[in-house]
This record gives structure tokens, C-alpha cells and sequence, in this order.
């Protein structure tokens, strides 16, 4: 087996937000398809390492803002890599509007967003998948969508050579924000303090 | 609503196979996404036309083959433009091995294949999804993954200026695949003949 073949998958990306207890808060996502058509539904899987998680269990309501390539880095780093356990993450935010369903979307760097009920649950383990109706969806621009490839191409900024790597040392990268971890060999429990992704997701620099 | 918003969401191309009753199949689908880490699961939504959505039902197992950029028409056309129903889907074709579940994966024009147990079963209508384990996956090539996008701009012929545009009628194209329907209005129930991709994924030709 080939963990390698995990990474052939093509992902969008998107802003899920929504809104409990009067705290709205929002996370980055790959996960989200048009899971049927009749009824037309959607359908995402979220890590319940998420506060975002939390909240669409609590209350059955997401909205999930499509990521488009005039997108940001600080929109990743807003949404993605902090937790809405901590942090306000609409705090000093203006590039959003409040549909329908009264959770926010994303108007900046985004193309569409669409606006689900959720219908269906399943527990996997490390996420949940969340199974819905769509209740509201509006195109904001045309310009394409972000792929993950495209993301980690063109708006992930480029690691910098390291001071430790220079010396000679053994670096890992975190493949989702860039995060680097010196020493021969990464702890298999090793958590990105950045973006909160696995050990599995930093790959190892050739110095 | 404006229904093009889900048309802002990113997928690959993947052929789906499945083995039942001694009989070998295969579909292509959009859907499929690593749903949970911890087990590692997959997650596919197949349309309950397709034959091989009935095999998976029937005996929990199948593999997804991922399509990379070298495909060429060919391979959508063998396996998305007929039914396993009416055609042996393999017949004249030698790209593929069969994988240590005993289900054939194809070997040209893909980069990956991941084989999977299905553990849960979700009925969403038009469509069931099935979650399940991985037991087995390997790369096959470094080629790029294709998108949907990719495919409709470098893999799917062109639609020709038909001859019916050309006299001034009203044509419909098939997104999918780029059949050609005349009329002033599509039927709603109206289906590809060549595909079966229902009659919202037609586009309107304005001539």
C-alpha cells in the first residue's frame, strides 16, 4: 500500500462557516460534492478537531463558501490555521454577507457559496460527514475556482531555505501552511502547531 | 437560487470498477474524496442508474482508478457513454490488472488506483453513497490528476458549428459530452442519449 495514491484526489477548497449561540466562525475545507441530484444535496466531511464541527452539529446549518484563485493567503490563515475556540475570526473581517439562513459567507476570493440543511450524519472517526439539502446558493464571480494543487502552487508562499537546513540538518514541511520541523525523523503523533494538520502531511526536505 | 453556483465546485474524474457474479464493470464518477483520516475511509456518490452502483450494493466492494491528463476520449467514452447492462465494458480493452480484491484496475491513463470495503451505505435518492475502508492503493504514474475542468477543455472533443446552429435553429450541448439537442426549449425529463446526463447539464448554443 501506497499512502502516496491518497494525494492523486483533486480538491477544491472552501470557507465553511457557520453560526451558534450567537458566535459566527468558519474553517477551511476540501471536502465538499455535490452528493446527489434528485433531491439535489451536498455533502462534506469535517475533523471534529474543528470548533466549525461543533457548531453544525449543534445546530444542522453550514454554508460553504467556494474558494476562487484571486483568493489570499490571509484568508487561509484567518480561517485555517487558527480556532474559532480561541479566536474571532470575523474579528477586523468586513469581506462577508449574511444570507438566508442567517450564517455568513465569504464575498472576497470567493466565487459562490451555497447554504445546506443538514439531513444526514455519519461518524467516520476523525470527521463527521455532514449530508444536506441546499436551501440557498448564489454565484458571486466567474473567476475559477481554487484546486488544492492550485493552492499549494500559487497561493501558499514558498518555503524559504532555512537557517537549519543550511546547517545541514534534516527539515520537514508541513504540506498545508509551510510550517517546518527539524530533526531526522517527525514523531508519528506530531501535530502542525500552525494549521493542526498530522505528521502525515509534512514531507521531508533533501538538504 | 441560482443552481450554476454548483457548478463552482471542483472534482476529478475517476473510473469506478466493481466485480460481481463473475462479470467485470466499470463507470466514471466525479465524487470521490478521502472522507475521514483515522481510519483512513473513502467516500464515492454513484448515481443508481449505473450498473455498477447495483454490484457495489451487492457485494461491498470496489475500486476507484484515478484519471490522469494522458486519458484520451476513449476511456470516457468506453466507460461513461454505455451501460454495463447492455455492453462487457472490457471487451477489445487490455489497461488494467486486477487487484488483490479481485477487481480490475485500469493501468492507462490514470495515475493512482484505491480499492475499498464499504462499511456504510447512505440512500440520498438519485444517488446512494458508499463510505468505506481502504485495503489496498498504489501510484501508477506522476502525471497530474485531471479535473473536471481540465477534461472539458483538453480531453472532450469540440462541438462542431452544426449544421442546424448554422441555419439558425436552437441547439442545446450536452456539457458532458457534447451531444447536440435542436429546439427552442430542452424537456425537462429530457436525457443524453449518448451519456445519460439529465437535461439541466445542457447548455444553451446561442447561433
Amino acid at each position: 500500500m501506497d499512502k502516496k495514491a491518497m494525494y492523486k484526489l483533486t480538491y477544491g477548497l472552501f470557507v465553511l462557516t457557520a453560526k451558534a449561540d450567537g458566535k459566527d466562525n468558519g474553517c477551511i475545507i476540501n471536502t465538499a460534492i455535490q452528493a446527489a441530484s434528485e433531491p439535489n444535496q451536498m455533502s462534506i466531511a469535517v475533523n471534529k478537531a474543528n470548533f466549525t464541527h461543533d457548531m453544525i452539529k449543534q445546530t444542522g446549518e453550514f454554508t460553504v463558501s467556494v474558494i476562487s484563485q484571486d483568493a489570499g493567503f490571509e484568508l487561509f490563515k484567518r480561517f485555517g490555521f487558527q480556532s474559532g475556540r480561541d479566536a474571532d475570526k470575523f474579528a477586523g473581517f468586513a469581506a462577508y454577507e449574511t444570507g438566508a439562513n442567517g450564517i455568513r459567507y465569504i464575498t472576497e476570493g470567493t466565487n459562490a457559496y451555497i447554504s445546506v440543511k443538514v439531513e444526514k450524519t455519519q461518524d467516520l472517526g476523525s470527521h463527521t460527514m455532514f449530508i444536506g439539502t441546499i436551501t440557498d446558493m448564489e454565484v458571486l464571480s466567474q473567476t475559477p475556482s481554487v484546486t488544492y494543487e492550485y493552492y499549494q502552487n500559487n497561493i501558499k508562499p514558498r518555503p524559504q531555505a532555512s537557517a537549519a537546513a543550511k546547517e545541514g540538518k534534516t527539515v520537514w514541511h508541513c504540506r498545508i501552511c509551510g510550517y517546518e520541523y527539524v530533526g531526522a525523523e517527525i514523531p508519528e503523533d506530531f501535530i502542525c502547531p500552525l494549521c493542526k494538520h498530522p505528521a502525515s502531511d509534512f514531507e521531508k526536505v533533501v538538504s
